[in-house]
């Protein structure tokens, strides 16, 4: 029925659609959606702490008993050196001023947390079906104990180069992340945002360069996207954005707005809510200090900063200070209930594919 | 036979695919070579001047009964100010001094023309079945001089709103340059390079919003990214890059040398060679002064300085000054005849599309 089944196959699934794990954005309702309807819902754990992590697993497990993923940072924090962090205060006292907040209070804080000895054990104990990891793998003895447990294990790359490193470490399957994604870029092994690749260039590449199945992430929001997916070699699709727009994912109004609004020419990639480069829709913080600042302090602790801010903001119904993270293709989402999303897509893709062979 | 048969009954060829124009990189040779092969060959104009456009057109005409199209640039040429050219003066210096050349020398000077009175008679004239327009279109009583002889008009759109422009003033049918396609990019109504989407979302969002033909452009070299084009909605394509591969294009063995080695986090969108941002190989005066400065002067008269620079480093054999044009596809292509490329390109796409729907 699909071109390829290796991805269906490895992940024992039925739709070859992953569910990308959007930290903030979404929680065991939307994972359980598209588990539900055959695809890979995942639980994004980088901004829970362990218990929420456990809390959240056992709805999923409670209430599916497809596969699903749990996905995992793997970055090495950086802590801001005294400069960095008074650059930055520098570049953000102006808006504090302007919000009658106090420039005093700016201080460097994580709400991001890389994936450790603790998120390991609670691994050895969920035994997700699949453990996606984003920028990078863990240590090699945390990667073994993931995958002695019979998790199957995914991370994304950006270049073909970090294509072969992931295959190399022992990735089951990996995610070719095209510079149209939304969010964090998985970039571990380069810095440089000027030479990244869009899908149609990188995904061929990455499929010619390993043999574990390549799973196509950016740009993809319809079924249009996922025959095209196919058609360059991927296995399967990990689709964020076009999910931003269910009932299930659990970003504000004001986000969701946004995304409504979105056309193709709004979003950049930044580093100013985290460190770290990520794509989201252009706003006042955006144009006023990035999109690259290279006053930003290191990943992770550079967005504690904006939280209150955004809080200011929001209150007034402003999202200049929201990381609006969003895909080059929010344009072509629909509002629908994720399991249906799922299917849906799934099917306009299987149609298209016939369409393509005059069928 | 291909699911779309919209691009080629508009321009009554054979297979779906456009050779790039490529200015300084192609002539006849190649043009004849693809419009033989039953795609349509394009003539670089925009560098050459009128005894020359003629010359080449008329070798086309001679050697091939078949369409081909001629392409002009439209910008609008915007000289330097004197601190613009002092600036850029001072960047370059350096350099200068390096190769023992004399930095007083530098000076503004255009090797790219506008589509001007000039060109339109002899467009008028020659009749060619296909103008391709770059960065927009010219002013009307231009562009509808060239419509009145038949002749159909083409150009690229980098954005929807692009698009959208395009079609309002009278384009047959737009190519949807992506952000992957190698050298200059088609942008007339934005600046804004960091909001550029890749192939893979600009080109459905394209498709949805305007009723003409779209050709896709950006990422492409191979049979899959054709047949992923048509799964997005496209009705052809347009392939540059994988054509400098053949013996028909004109660049330098240091050129092809280069391209043979790529990979695909090797290229950024610079404007140092020109003023306007256009994709190619990363190389020393990239690294040094760009990719994006500020310190260019304006289309498109940065260039002329680097020329002297070029020479010296060229004959010392490094390309260290030499605009390196390339996608972020390069390492797809193969060394092949342009005819057989054509061919080839044509075959792999069907069979491809076929395989895509099981069969």
């Amino acid at each position: 029925m699909w071109p390829n089944e290796r991805l269906l196959d490895l992940l024992q699934i039925e739709v070859p659609i992953i569910q990308a794990p959007m930290a903030g954005a979404n929680g065991s309702a939307l994972a359980i959606s598209v588990s539900e309807a055959g695809g890979l819902g995942s639980l994004p754990c980088a901004m829970l702490n362990e218990d929420k992590m456990r809390a959240e697993a056992g709805n999923i497990r409670q209430q599916t008993a497809n596969p699903f993923s749990m996905n995992f940072f793997c970055h090495t924090a950086v802590a801001p050196t005294p400069e960095q962090q008074a650059a930055w205060t520098a570049q953000l006292t102006p808006f504090y001023t302007e919000y009658g907040l106090d420039p005093s209070d700016i201080a460097p804080a994580s709400i991001r947390r890389a994936f450790d000895e603790g998120m390991c054990e609670l691994v050895e104990d969920i035994k997700p079906n699949v453990v996606s990891f984003h920028f990078g793998l863990p240590d090699a003895p945390l990667l073994a104990r993931v995958k002695a447990v019979g998790t199957r294990v995914i991370s994304s790359a950006t270049t073909v180069n970090e294509a072969r490193w992931l295959e190399a470490n022992g990735c089951d399957a990996i995610i070719a992340q095209g510079y149209e994604a939304g969010g964090h870029r998985g970039m571990f092994l380069t810095k440089d945002i000027t030479a990244q690749a869009g899908t149609m260039a990188l995904l061929p590449q990455v499929v010619d360069a390993v043999k574990v199945p390549v799973i196509a992430a950016g740009g993809i929001a319809d079924g249009r996207g996922i025959a095209a997916a196919f058609a360059l070699g991927a296995s399967g699709v990990q689709i964020g954005t076009a999910y931003l727009f269910t009932p299930q994912s659990l970003i504000s109004d004001l986000h969701r707005a946004a995304l409504h609004q979105a056309t193709d020419d709004q979003t950049v990639i930044t580093n100013v809510f985290s460190g770290k480069p990520a794509r989201g829709l252009i706003n006042r913080i955006i144009r006023e200090v990035g999109p690259m600042s290279e006053d930003v302090p290191p990943f992770p602790t550079a967005g504690a900063a904006l939280a209150p801010l955004k809080a200011k903001a929001e209150e007034a119904g402003s999202g200049d200070f929201t990381s609006l993270w969003s895909g080059q293709a929010a344009s072509l989402a629909r509002d629908m209930d994720a399991s249906e999303l799922t299917r849906t897509l799934a099917s306009d893709a299987l149609q298209r594919l016939q369409q393509l062979a005059g069928k």
